[in-house]
């Protein structure tokens, strides 16, 4: 093995088998050796959940020179922590990809994703972390001109690491992609978000409502304009400029 | 019914008998009319996670003049999602608060949390949301002068509601609490996370480890100087520094 490739851990939050990974991987393999340590089952929603009181194993699905896989019984940041812990304790990866989700991740949805979830625990190990999502939710993703600009995205991350803290949601939209944009994510929410299923219970289900449909420094503005949204996500929330006027407010 | 008087929903990841909850009510309910939605059972390390795929109902648990309490099967941010779309399609909740925690939920921690989650739900929706939790793990929680402080602190956001987009994690020292600081999130991570269950299982475990535990403007350093920790977080994760980088690098 050549001890200067880099390493790439991939997951996802719609499970090992998923098509999303499967093209995910074929691209990653081209810049380093590959580690997949994904779900064994859908992990949709679960943003940064962690599994505690429940024991957790990694399953080794298969192995080659340049792939080797693993499923996990946790959530997409479970499958982080625990091959951090079992796998990688002598040389870290050098990036953590998570992906390609089968459906958005841009706007708020990125609060609910357990695709950027895993892309916040590299993070929070200080290793670049990117985050892969298509506005399909079908199955199988035709994902057009989409695997040459994350190629790039993946090839420009390896020469030169993200800053520490930060990590990037990358959203794509259906069809063909004209540009990549470096945007902010959009101010929205779900509405409607239930329909019944019987008399006292409910399913989830709900409409994006985006509170800036004009916003063109947005993901949602650029994804709506068959453009792919890059938005660069802090794992530190701290609202500074709010907590200034606090200090000056009541502080010392 | 006073219809001027606050409406408060109140949450938790421990559950809707959890000690936390039940004092937190009592503050809670000498500044408004209170509905807990809380989870049936322990949720903790929940994050911002949703149900989907698994129908979700509302227990009635109990009601009187100025406390109503529902129990939920789902996450944290179910039970915000779920009461807001059930309970309060006329009149919305002045303020969400969630907790109080049995645990810390102090920089990184913050990231997994589920009374965090549930105050980012209360937050996209617009409402006012505090999240509250102690360095306390006990089962019964001996919360000394903390319980006057957090009755200020919901008076205050009455009074003022928070900026939008921008959420209040307050975190308690053990023991007697000298002063209330507003912090930054301190940089930390969890390391060593497992031990072994059996011989191909692990079990959540860990230490925490603060990168910065120096610096004085933390949540951490606060609460290990017997200070009340006030972050204020945004639900906008987007780093703002990076992406004007990028667009200057790369961008139009």
């Amino acid at each position: 093995m050549d001890n200067n490739r880099p390493i790439i851990l991939i997951t996802n939050d719609d499970g090992y088998e998923a098509d999303g990974i499967t093209q995910l991987t074929e691209v990653a393999r081209q810049h380093g050796k590959v580690v997949i340590v994904a779900p064994e089952q859908q992990q949709s929603g679960k943003s940064c959940a962690i599994t505690h009181s429940v024991p957790l194993r990694m399953r080794l699905v298969s192995e080659s020179d340049d792939i080797t896989i693993y499923a996990c019984n946790g959530t997409p940041v479970d499958c982080v922590k625990l091959s951090l812990y079992t796998l990688f304790r002598e040389r870290r990866p050098d990036l953590v990809i998570s992906g390609i989700n089968h459906g958005s991740n841009a706007s708020v949805n990125a609060v609910y994703s357990g695709t950027v979830g895993a892309a916040v625990e590299g993070c929070v190990n200080k290793i670049s972390s990117i985050a892969f999502s298509s506005l399909q939710y079908d199955k199988k993703l035709d994902l057009g001109n989409v695997l040459p600009i994350i190629s790039q995205i993946i090839e420009d991350v390896v020469r030169t690491p993200l800053p520490l803290g930060t990590l990037l949601n990358v959203n794509f939209p259906v069809g063909e992609v004209k540009e990549v944009r470096f945007c902010r994510q959009a101010n929205a929410r779900w509405s409607e978000e239930y329909v019944p299923h019987d008399t006292d219970s409910f399913l989830l289900a709900g409409e994006f409502y985006n509170r800036e449909p004009d916003a063109e420094d947005t993901d949602e503005w650029a994804l709506s304009h068959h453009m792919a949204s890059v938005v660069p996500l802090l794992v530190d929330r701290t609202d500074y400029n709010y907590l200034h006027k606090l200090n000056y407010k009541y502080g010392r």
